[in-house]
């Protein structure tokens, strides 16, 4: 539960709030690279944290971000054409490079175009990991950009899109540090006795141990770009089935059930208006290649990847009451809404445009929920006492995974993280991956 | 003509106002019984007067209209599994039954649950005349819902349905109350020397009455629930066509047409928002189960039953014009549009989503409007002042009937409606109905 | 560039803003002659200038332009019955005549309605070059609507119609007085070494020069009604292409390209509200009807006349951002967008639904641009001191043309203009057109 104003403060994005002022301070990603493939290729609306701006690849495959209006006449370059190094606005004809600067004004005389001193703002853009990052922040850009394990594998070796949510950032993302809830909202419905869920995907095993104990143990572990949250719930005899979560500052985080040898999922999230946000999405594995079943079936909608339109729209959304069945509810799945990442979407936007937390109660299973907000309204709060943020100074600390285990009971957390990752933090260092555990054989029915 | 403030007040429900204060002293229909017609069935959308709710049936059949926000973590119940005699979140498992009480909380251990005080907001539901009724008021409900006619005879008697009209319930409500209009908006077009209009439904000596004698005199009777409006014309020779409504606190009408032995029809309008309300519309007869062909007839659209969809929204409605046909409005019909009801809704959407009352020009016709809002608007102030309403104390009062009648020029309104009823202000108690007037033979050409 | 304030003075043209008032000392289009042709056909919805108003034609055909809200019970009165001289509300059959008065009040006994004083706002309305003109100011409206050529000419001569476009008016009429954009909008692309645009209608001559100088000299003629632009670009030799616009108060313009001999253009904006208004866009010939090609080409779209819908709504338009086509834009034209107009609500609409002046950066070639709001600010700011409007005095002052003309280097703005029209500032009287310059021999490949 927070304070109204400390909600206002998580929520909102937009330039000159503090947590607009906080989200700054990173670099985000704001496209996917094949969003802008071509050189000389049409510009891409792109709206950030409520600056709407264009974003387009130029003739020697540079991108750039900028405002999308001529200072000229106001005209929107959208319309412009890429062409020859730059961005030209069919009004009259002037020019912008990547960097926002005026390269040719046609309607004016040279002697006087000398004297002008016209620009578009643009921002530092780079590319990682398939998507094309910003930096909308003063001052320059920090370092570099977080070195997420998605970006650092050959490209064969991930698969990288985006979902848009419709609802605030923040509660959507609190949803991923609530590992507590597939016990519930992604199972089967109670009279199904198998514990296969037909719509989600994870073994019959580790299905029958989350619905059997929906009242997982959190466990943190900080770190240079923010925690590790460690679930852990009874499993057969005396075992104890972890599932473990990175939060990465500011809103970037990876999901809980990979085994060892299996691929590695996360998200990235990014506030486009206070009322909408993208999830960048990405599966990667460290060791080989995605197979092209597991592409097609990322592409086709599957785990975190919703099946989605040619627009990123997710096909079952708010509009369509995410094409709930009632009687797949009834008889055979929890939500009756096919998809797991649909049906985290259907709760995250259910719960309002932005999601009032004065009114809320939270339980122990919460923890990661409290955490995050604690430790962000913290850092956006010290940024407005001049604190700048330490984490987007430590771009390798982001090297780091999360997922599932299984280990006696007697094995504390950060033990059991060292033996599933070979580091405690989940970092995935060479040094770590020479101790971590090795691939588990392959479950029946699983991909 | 009303005062801005007056305007205001009358036309403004939602939490808080006056006028929402007045209206949640009373039992108000908020759904009809089939739309959450099976016992663990899809839990139903319902707004009442802005408050967004959530209607349900449960494995017993109770129904239960809560407040749809899970208190943990603000997910919308919605989404939720109706199932085993309570609604259960499907984030994290949490159930409530149709009192709001919560009976589960799977995610919390035994022990913290016990000195967790969580519930949501129930209101009090009654069925009556396949009609799901609540009280949305303050202070447990008063004795019983209005105990209309239409809810006291055998079910094969009645026909209930509902439709949307896209204005302030006010407005609307009034054109009920002006039987004045008859003479005009549902005539057959001036050139049309027949009397018969092919699309209203009456015989063809009771329009000629109505057409030739634009003024009727108005009458009213006070009772403990409203008033009756008797409004006379001319008939044939010295003879008196009378037509009579009630209005019944705060919000329900009967309509003027039937002639003794007809069907009677009233209709009940609760707010959705300030821009929108339903009308809960029915006809019964007191003395013989409907007719098929009455039946199909109100199914597909039929005097104040308009040709709907499956969401109950009229087919003829404000967004494509209720379908005006410019010919027919020249050579046949006084409006071009097809249907009495929705030629009521052309005129009451027309005068705007509020109707602004500061600038209009009363005639004598229009007594029972000023006379309806000159009662209701001293009953919601009085409310503001302390003084509780009566009207809701007295369910039995609302047992009333209205109707068409021949009598003689010198037979007053009162004694027109006693012969008439049995009754001067039309109630249908049993001793009315031993000196009511007798079936009259069905005029050539009527249902 | 303008201060806040004055965009705002500029834009806004709702009912007691300065700027609307200024319009309404002027007569102005409201609707095409066409869309109320028929003797009591259906009222037409017209807003005009943010004031939402209803047209009809009576049974003598006349036309009037009221208030649609019958003072009763404030029905709509589009929905009413146009018959008989007047406009019947079908609600209880009150009837108003073109100037508003109201005819009948058949609910209301005769001796009453005689002392009623009820009536309808009316506007005073006339019929000018197939347009409906009316007058929305105080005090009686100015002598006569203004005498456009396209009114004077037999209607065979001439062709008429509308446009909507989704900005403000002002950022839109811009547009016509900047002919220096010709030199890019509507060019053929770069790459294109022939100066043939096959999406745009010029000769290649006229687009080589305006092509191959960007820097067009601008220079101002004063008149009674506004001022004439004419810009010069070097064209063969020492010859010089001017090209020449009228701008006419409150919101006139003619197009710059029509050669002697051809076929005129002009438009007139009318506001709808600030974020729309109309465009009514004319051709017109002098000497000779239109022909059959002409006419059928305007219908179907060419030059100034958009290829739109049957409710004069472009099929390329803001929606579907026109239909631009990349690959057209790379390779064939400039936008990549179809059509002269349509290329102009490109940039119009693109600048904002209201433009934001005040972060410009203007050029020698927007000289235009800033004498227009120079003038009509001024204006506008002295009519709120008590200074009327001049121009709504001298409707002959109207009759002007403009175009383009070859003229050599040495011939200065003045007489080039007196050479091309008879008359320094394009006026089209008789004596002007005695002494005008010849017809010019039809282009290759011009219409």
């Amino acid at each position: 539960m927070l304070s109204a104003a400390d909600n206002e403060l998580l929520t909102r994005t937009g330039p000159g709030t503090p947590m607009g002022d906080y989200f700054r301070r990173y670099w985000l990603p704001v496209a996917l690279s094949r969003e802008v493939a071509a050189p000389d290729g049409p510009p891409l609306r792109v709206t950030v944290m409520q600056e709407r701006l264009l974003l387009f690849r130029d003739t020697r495959g540079r991108v750039g971000l900028v405002e999308g209006r001529c200072p000229h006449r106001g005209a929107d370059l959208f319309f412009g054409r890429n062409e020859d190094c730059g961005l030209r606005c069919v009004y009259h004809g002037w020019k912008f490079d990547v960097d926002g600067k005026c390269l040719e004004t046609p309607n004016v005389p040279a002697k006087t175009a000398e004297h002008m001193n016209v620009s578009i703002k643009a921002y530092p853009v780079q590319e990682f990991g398939d998507m094309v990052w910003a930096y909308l922040g003063p001052d320059g850009p920090p370092a570099g950009v977080p070195e997420l394990e998605v970006g650092l594998v050959p490209p064969a070796h991930r698969y990288v899109t985006k979902k848009l949510q419709q609802c605030n950032w923040a509660q959507s993302f609190e949803g991923a540090l609530d590992t507590a809830h597939f016990s519930f909202l992604h199972m089967p419905a109670p009279s199904v006795k198998s514990n296969v869920n037909p719509l989600a995907q994870a073994d019959e095993k580790r299905l029958a141990w989350m619905r059997n104990d929906p009242q997982p143990r959190f466990h943190f572990f900080d770190h240079e770009a923010g925690f590790m949250i460690g679930a852990s719930r009874k499993a057969d005899g005396n075992d104890l089935y972890w599932r473990s979560t990175q939060y990465m500052l500011p809103s970037h985080s990876t999901t809980p059930s990979t085994l060892p040898g299996e691929t590695y999922f996360g998200y990235s999230w990014v506030p486009i208006t206070d009322h909408e946000c993208w999830i960048y999405t990405y599966g990667w594995n460290p060791v080989r290649p995605l197979t092209d079943e597991e592409v097609a079936k990322f592409k086709a909608g599957w785990g975190q990847m919703p099946e989605i339109g040619p627009d990123f729209v997710p096909l079952r959304n708010r509009g369509n009451d995410y094409l709930i069945d009632r009687e797949d509810q009834k008889y055979r799945t929890f939500t009756g809404v096919r998809g797991v990442t649909e049906q985290d979407a259907m709760i995250s936007e259910s719960q309002g445009l932005i999601y009032d937390r004065t009114r809320e109660t939270l339980t122990a299973t919460d923890a990661g929920v409290v955490r995050f907000r604690r430790i962000i309204l913290g850092e956006a709060k010290a940024l407005q006492q001049g604190h700048e943020p330490a984490a987007p100074q430590h771009p390798q600390a982001y090297t780091r995974r999360s997922g599932g285990y299984m280990a006696p009971g007697d094995v504390p957390f950060e033990e059991a993280m060292r033996q599933r990752f070979g580091d405690a933090g989940g970092r995935a260092t060479p040094e770590a991956q020479a101790t971590a555990a090795a691939p588990m054989p392959a479950a029946p029915g699983r991909a």
